[in-house]
């Protein structure tokens, strides 16, 4: 067998089929994976995908609530939705990722539709990294031959400035700046989004080495559909406390509007 | 009857009685209300007592994510508490509140245990509010006499600076910084700060003048147990974008750490 780019689209590793009765069967990538388990985000616009297809028209997550009980392992899996509410504007959700007979993530998802509309009103400014070709694409192999084959199949970028941590000079400040485009530049949608934010390393990179940080929480809020292209990241740590940090992550479109916002709380045990 | 301070106590106002297999009966008291509405921080804690009350070792919310599909009125109402996995150091849950028969809030909480331990790196500051006694107690009747009873019980201040859109002429920096304590002094613990952070008026205040900004999701992580006395509360919007705002919430204790921080997601039209 050959292997081409589209062989690894994230629309095609994040496929769900409807058996019936709010079931869906899925298969997770062996390619999506970071040390042999399927990336958080990943799993999430897994179960994204089976939701939005179950909410007629409602079809846009606006906010999504994931919780990590497990992580799987790459392999057939499938999904359970139930609609809990089905309002005028917006209806929820909850949904779960099962292996085997185990619950790996579960979810609650508020379900909209996103139009074509312009900001109100923001503090906030698009975060500026490097130009795109300037910055450094995270290798599918780092250090030591630790595979994250994920890095292979999506071109993550990061800031040069805060790519400290790669040669043991992290700069302190928790947070990494970049670019993230999907395999054969598919462009991002609202389904897509929710990998975005959990796409990059962990911010705490930049401020000490650590063992594995399991995510146990992350909610994300899709704010508006995504111009085509590449978009910039700005992931940050805040506070590293009782074994536990919080991560925020925005990403903006190519247009420089925020598509997307997250915060997730993980474990992480400095080394 | 007569009525003392104590009858408004949070941790009374909050009870919960199992009644069997992760049920509980409660109480959604007129006194949390706003125009007749229980306020959803203070529906978030009812959820969260109930989950740590069956939670066993693992006694305290880490994380809770909220989704608010229609608003109770005061009265009876039960909790629903299912535990999907209990694992070494923490546990997840599924719990909800329903009254009659129609789902109000559904949350998913990650329990574990908070012990004393210290900060090991943080990016943030703590907010410092004009002193207490400087700062403007938010009044239970407002303009017009609109009710918001929850502000008779509730000692809520908002720094002089942070009050312009009690005059009709908001800062526009979409943010409240203040203070908060319980009434009779009770002092906050892991679930009372599950209401805390949701206990100002919306950051969209200082911003616009609009109706009423109906919570859609709240996610609260719990960073550590507080010191005892009033917490120090930092509510501040980011982006209005098609109707929806989001808000970001930080609560430090007495002694300057930060105990709680919060997101949500929330439905606002700009008058």
């Amino acid at each position: 067998m050959t292997s081409s780019a589209s062989d690894h689209a994230f629309s095609g590793a994040t496929a769900v089929h409807a058996t019936g009765e709010g079931r869906f069967d899925v298969q997770l990538s062996p390619d999506w994976t970071i040390a042999g388990r399927p990336n958080g985000g990943y799993l999430l616009a897994i179960l994204g995908r089976a939701v939005t297809d179950a909410a007629g028209e409602h079809r846009h997550v606006l906010a999504a609530s994931a919780h990590y009980l497990r992580a799987p392992e790459p392999g057939p899996a499938h999904v359970e939705v139930q609609t809990l509410r089905s309002g005028r504007s917006a209806s929820q959700h909850r949904a779960r990722l099962v292996q085997g007979d185990l619950g790996c993530v579960e979810v609650l998802v508020t379900s909209g539709r996103l139009v074509d509309t312009r900001p109100d009103w923001s503090v906030l400014t698009p975060t500026e990294p490097a130009p795109f070709t300037r910055c450094v694409r995270i290798p599918g192999t780092g250090p030591g031959g630790f595979r994250a084959p994920i890095f292979d199949v999506v071109d993550a970028r990061l800031d040069p400035a805060d790519t400290g941590f790669a040669a043991g000079a992290p700069s302190g400040r928790g947070e990494l700046r970049g670019w993230l485009e999907l395999p054969a530049q598919e462009n991002f949608d609202a389904v897509s989004l929710l990998y975005a934010v959990d796409a990059f390393p962990p911010a705490t990179f930049e401020i000490a080495p650590s063992g594995w940080v399991p995510t146990l929480e992350l909610t994300v809020y899709v704010r508006a559909l995504p111009a085509p292209g590449p978009v910039r990241v700005h992931h940050r740590a805040q506070l590293i406390d009782g074994q536990r940090v919080d991560e925020t992550c925005w990403i903006w479109d190519a247009a420089g509007r925020l598509v997307a916002q997250s915060t997730q709380l993980a474990g992480i045990r400095l080394a």
